[in-house]
C-alpha cells in the first residue's frame, strides 16, 4: 500500500502525458485548478453532466476473477459511460480509492493503469480525461472504487430519459447479455476458453463512449440509456420517464456468437432470451429515434466508421464499431415494455422469471 | 435495509421539502435535471468547485460512538467545508451510500436525517443544496459514505492554496485541537460528561462554511484551508503552494476552555500544543490575509455577527460565530513553518512529537 501524498503522486505522474497533447488548452481542458487544492476549480460552463458510480469488491468484481487492470478499466468505463448516455463527452474526472492496508502496490499501479488505459481510449479527440480530484482511505472491508465523472452535452442539450415520443423507433449500440453471461461463467469455476468475449464483457466491458457522443452531436436522437441494469429494465426507466410504451422485437436482437454458442449447452430454450433482455452491465447505449432521422443518423455513423476504419462489428466484437440496431419502438404507454417474438406473438416476460432474474 | 429505489426516494422526499422555498428558480438553484437520469445535468456557469470526501466506518466514525444523525451530518460537513475553503458556497452534492446489508431503517433515516439537518443549517441565504445524485451499493465490510459537493466560487474567483504573499497575516475561524481530543477521550473510553465540547467536535464537527462564503465574497483574503490535516500540516499545503513560509504565534492561537481543562489532568505539558498545532478534523478555516483588508475583513465580520444575533464566539462555542483571530504572518519561504512561543523563541514542532502525532 502507497501513502496516501504518494499515490497521488503516482496519479498525477501517470496522468501528466495527457498535458503533451496540448499543454495550453486541452491537456486540462474545462480545469483551472485540479489535484492539489481543497477543492478543483473548473473553467464555467465546461461541463453540465456529473455521474458517479462505486464499484465494490466482492459485489461488482473480484481479485481472483479479474486482472488489476481490468478492475480499473471497468471502474472508471461505467462512469463514462452514464456521460455517453446522454449524448455527452466526459473531460475530467474524480477518483475515491478506499483499499485494503495489505494491497500490494504492484496490484495499485496495475489499477491506476487500467483507469489510464479507458481514459487514453474513450477520450474526446482534442483532449484528454484527467484526474481533478478525489480521495484516498484505507479500510479493513473490502475495496471499493468510486468514480465521478465530469462531462459536457453537447448544444442541442443532453438526450434524457424523457424525451422518447410515440412512433420513435428503438435502437441499440450492439448485443446484450455477455456480461452476465461471463458473470456466469466465472460462478460456474470458469470455462476460460471457450467464452472469451463473454468473461471479457464481464471483466472489462466496453461502453459506447465514442458513439454516444456521436449520437448526442447529430442532434438526431430522443431519450438514451446505457444498459447497465439489463435491457428491460433500462428500456422500462425511458418509458416511465416519458410516459410511453416500447415494443421490442424478440428476432431483430442483436446476439453474440458467443452467448448463442453458450446457451445451446442447456435444455433451457428460454435462457438465451433471459440474457438478452435481462442481463445487466453489458453498457451498450439503448436510444429513441424519430422515424425521419434515421437514413441521416445511420449515414453519420456509416461516415465514421469509414472514417475510423472499424470493421463495422458484423460479429459484435468489443471496440467501437459504429453499428446501430433498430430493435423496437416507442408505442403507447399502456402496454409499458413488451417483447414480440418471430410470429408476432406477445412473448411472456414472466415466463422467462424476468423478475428474479434481472441483476 | 431498504431496497435501492426505495432508498433513492426517501433521499428525494427529505429533500423535496426544498422545492418549497423558492420552486421558480432557487429550490434546484443550478440543476436542470437531478436524481433520475444517467447523470444530473447542470446549468451550465452554475458550479465551478467540486470536492469529495469518503468516510469509512471504523476509520472516520464508529457506531457505538455516534448516533446516526452525527454520521450524517458529518459525512456532508467535511464537503462542504472544502467548498467553504476555496471562499465558495455549496448548492449540490452526490452522495454514494455502500451499506452492510443488515443495516436498519431507523439507522439509514437517522443518517439522512443528519446531512438534512447539515444541509439545512449551511445553505447560502436563497436556495437549498440539494441532493442530485449518487450509488447505492452493498458491502460485506464497513459502511462508506462518499459526498461530492457542487458550489460556486465568488465572482473574484476561488481562494487558491496558492495565493498567500510574504507580509500577509494569518487568521484561523476558530479553536483546534477540540476533535482529536474528542477522538482520544473516546478511545480511552469515554468521559462523557465532563468534555461535551470536545465529544462533539469529534461526531459532529461544525465546519465555518458560512464564514467561508463571505470571507470568499469579500474579495479580502489571499489564500485559504480547512484545517482537516491539522493546523501546522493545512498551512504546510499553503506554504508550499504559495512558496512562502509561515511564522504562528503559540500563545495566540485560540484555545477551547474544555481542551485547556482536558490538558490540564495529564502531567505532560506539551500535550496542549499538540492538539493545537497538529490534531485533526477540526474543520476551522485558516487564511492569510494582506495587512492593509484586515480592518475591512473585520468590519465585515462584525456586520455579520449583528446581523446574525451571534454571539461572538467568546467562549468558542460550535455555532457560526464570525470571529477571526490573528494568529501569525506569512514570512520568507526558508523558514516553512514554525512556530514562537510567548517568549519569542522558536517551538521546536519535533519536540512535541509532530511527525508521529498528525492523525
Amino acid at each position: 500500500m502507497y501513502r496516501e501524498f504518494k499515490l497521488i503522486e503516482r496519479i498525477e505522474a501517470l496522468f501528466s502525458d495527457a498535458d503533451s497533447l496540448d499543454p495550453a488548452a486541452a491537456g486540462k481542458h474545462g480545469v483551472r485548478v485540479g489535484i492539489g487544492d481543497d477543492c478543483a476549480v473548473l473553467e464555467p460552463g465546461a461541463f453540465d453532466l456529473i455521474s458517479t458510480d462505486t464499484l465494490v469488491e466482492g459485489v461488482h468484481f473480484r481479485r481472483d476473477w479479474s486482472s488489476a487492470e481490468d478492475i480499473g478499466f471497468k471502474a472508471i468505463a461505467v462512469s463514462l459511460s452514464d456521460v455517453a448516455a446522454m449524448g455527452g463527452r466526459a473531460g475530467a474526472f474524480l477518483l475515491n480509492l478506499s483499499f485494503p492496508p495489505d494491497l500490494e502496490k504492484p496490484f495499485i499501479d496495475g489499477l491506476l493503469l487500467g483507469l489510464k488505459q479507458a481514459c487514453d481510449l474513450f477520450r474526446p479527440e482534442k483532449f484528454y480525461i484527467n484526474p481533478i480530484g478525489g480521495d484516498v482511505t484505507s479500510t479493513s472491508g473490502p475495496m471499493m472504487i468510486t468514480t465521478t465523472a465530469l462531462g459536457s452535452s453537447t448544444p442541442g442539450g443532453a438526450l434524457l430519459r424523457s424525451q422518447a415520443q410515440i412512433g420513435d423507433r428503438v435502437f441499440i449500440t450492439g448485443p446484450t447479455g455477455l456480461s452476465h453471461a461471463g458473470l456466469d461463467i466465472l460462478l460456474d469455476g470458469g470455462e476460460e476458453v471457450a467464452y472469451p468475449a463473454l468473461l471479457r464483457a464481464h471483466r472489462r466491458p466496453y461502453p459506447r463512449v465514442l458513439e454516444g457522443a456521436v449520437i448526442g452531436a447529430s442532434g438526431l436522437a430522443g431519450a438514451m440509456v446505457d444498459t447497465s441494469d439489463g435491457l428491460i429494465q433500462d428500456l422500462g426507466h425511458i418509458c416511465s420517464a416519458s410516459n410511453v410504451g416500447a415494443r421490442i422485437f424478440l428476432d431483430r436482437l442483436p446476439r453474440h456468437p458467443e452467448l448463442i454458442a453458450y446457451c445451446e449447452q442447456f435444455s433451457d430454450e428460454k435462457k438465451l432470451f433471459r440474457y438478452l433482455l435481462g442481463g445487466g452491465e453489458d453498457f451498450q447505449l439503448c436510444f429513441s429515434v424519430p422515424e425521419r432521422h434515421i437514413d441521416e443518423l445511420q449515414r453519420i455513423m456509416q461516415h465514421e466508421r469509414s472514417r475510423d476504419g472499424a470493421d463495422g462489428g458484423a460479429d459484435c466484437s468489443p471496440g467501437t464499431n459504429w453499428e446501430l440496431f433498430e430493435i423496437g419502438e416507442i408505442i403507447d404507454p399502456v402496454e409499458g415494455v413488451s417483447v414480440v417474438d418471430a410470429q408476432g406473438e406477445k412473448f411472456q416476460l414472466d415466463s422467462v422469471g424476468y423478475e428474479h432474474f434481472a441483476p
